[in-house]
């Protein structure tokens, strides 16, 4: 056997070992931020259905897909999503290099700190100023201004940082989900890169597992090397029809699983449930006014119908409250 | 220890035992349809170099991304990409219900057998007869369509199934590669969804790293179901510019190898070429007449660009003729 050979079996039996610490400790309490109680139960058990080897329901590793909306589902979206903050800190942040922006809406307002009349304008205003800050950049350019700002912006509520914001139980959900085979994917109305930035290092997903809203790329030559430049132009919204849609395209097959919080993620769980076999969807539902925020209807979004559809086809709905024990990792003692 | 717990750590050994004997397999000679030479070496090498633990070239595997082109890189492409093949084959398939094509081009010309004047009007004709026969259905039916076509039509030069058209010394990298932790992608003009009908089974790449050229889509409900419906409009053109448009779209980290066999594939190349540290880039060139075809321009494409930039850049070019004991798999004796 070749030196080479035997660097290949130590290294692999080094991160054979690894894998089975982490999937034992699973096994143990995977979820112990989850109340006992059905909601709990219902995620056990259905990965209990299927994952159990012989049985009817048994799904293959290979078809393990589980989706996530990311704003309200795994990490918190009160009082604005955090990405307008990012957006609303960058305007900030090239003020200087922009004079015009004193006179000009929606930039005077957000100069003035006066959020209502800078989000006067909706979607518009909105945009615009998302798209001031994070195009006519380079793709790499993007990538440190997103990942400066995720490592150093707080949130103005709890002076946390925004990805110290996510939720414990979600946390361990992903990785509960992985080490029975799933691959989790997070399927979200944000932008692709923004939730690049951090998606790995905070929840175990990687880039390539990032679906999301996208601006048009251009390739361009600098200086003989290829950028690819972010252009102030949408080319995909990832949200409601858009979520099967991407989900087709990026992956290709339908998940078993989906998890989401508002009506903009229904589309997302009605094609995950209108697979053949067993398929699980659920909705948190943001009900902890004193821990994070209570709400069904924000100005962000709304969970209405989804509730409805939910109640009619036996989904589960987490009531934050009631259903977690912790909310936020930094609650841990 | 739980009963659940104990089935965890035996599938877990069982999984391990498995990997630890590909892997050792593997080490002995992974390419042996490669012959001996410059080109085999220069794998071997890079290989060696980005997954050498400590090396200033080592690589992570979360960052060991590969991306090949298909038609001409991983499956023979002559004398027209299979999947126009398949769009000739659809329209013949659907003709008994469009007697309106007998006087239409260009069905007229593909029903007549007389592909030159079928194909007279360029891109515009060739969109028509793709779109006719994989357009205006649901996923799941197109899904259907693409599966019976590829496991039954056959290439009319070999006779063989399109898929045993594909390269035994490619499939021999894709393994090669997946050992040593790599992350193996297709990022192809050809449509995703046509290829993911045998990505998997063929090239053990599966649907969620098929990247290629997409049609619109649209959600319907049908008798309370969510499908999605394949128009008869272009989304993506997944080639040239369009190729790390793709990879940043869909992957979200540059590949640190990529494989092509065009100009078409130039851009995709240059792009992994211009990252940090040890990259990868490689031609698959079109020499042998008798076993393949021998071509460096054809109706499909060209490779001239990309050779200059090949022979300026020491990318590594394949001399199927020289380079490759074997073309296809069933060559084997």
């Amino acid at each position: 056997m070749t030196l080479a050979a035997r660097r290949v079996i130590l290294a692999s039996v080094i991160s054979c070992s690894l894998s089975l610490g982490t999937t034992v400790a699973q096994a143990a309490d995977a979820l112990p931020s989850w109340n006992e109680g059905q909601t709990k139960q219902s995620i056990v058990d259905f990965v209990a259905r299927v994952t159990k080897q012989g049985s009817p329901e048994f799904v293959p590793v290979a078809e393990r897909i589980a989706t996530f909306d990311n704003d309200g589902t795994l990490w918190a979206e009160q009082p604005l999503y955090f990405q307008i903050n990012f957006g609303l800190d960058r305007v900030k942040d090239l003020a200087p290099a922009h004079p015009e922006w004193k006179d000009k809406e929606p930039f005077k307002s957000v100069l003035a700190g006066d959020l209502k009349t800078a989000l006067a304008g909706g979607a518009h205003s909105l945009i615009e100023i998302l798209a001031a800050g994070s195009t006519n950049m380079t793709t790499e350019e993007f990538d440190r201004v997103a990942l400066t700002w995720i490592t150093t912006a707080k949130h103005p509520k709890t002076g946390r940082l925004y990805s110290e914001m996510v939720y414990q139980p979600m946390l361990e959900l992903l990785a509960y989900l992985r080490a029975n085979g799933f691959k989790t994917y997070i399927v979200s109305g944000g932008g692709s890169d923004f939730m690049r930035a951090f998606a790995e290092r905070v929840y175990g997903i990687p880039p390539e597992q990032v679906i999301g809203s996208t601006g048009k790329l251009q390739l361009e030559m600098r200086e003989g090397k290829p950028v690819l430049v972010r252009l102030p132009a949408l080319d995909f919204f990832d949200d409601k029809e858009g979520k099967p849609i991407a989900i087709q395209k990026h992956i290709g097959r339908r998940p078993i699983a989906a998890f989401g919080n508002s009506d903009g993620d229904l589309q997302m769980l009605q094609w995950t449930g209108a697979g053949a076999g067993t398929r699980f969807c659920l909705f948190v539902r943001h009900t902890d006014a004193e821990r994070e925020w209570a709400y069904d209807v924000s100005p962000l979004g709304r969970l209405e119908k989804g509730l409805e559809e939910a109640r009619a086809k036996g989904w589960t709905v987490v009531d934050m409250k009631k259903d977690w024990k912790l909310i936020y990792p930094f609650e841990k003692k």
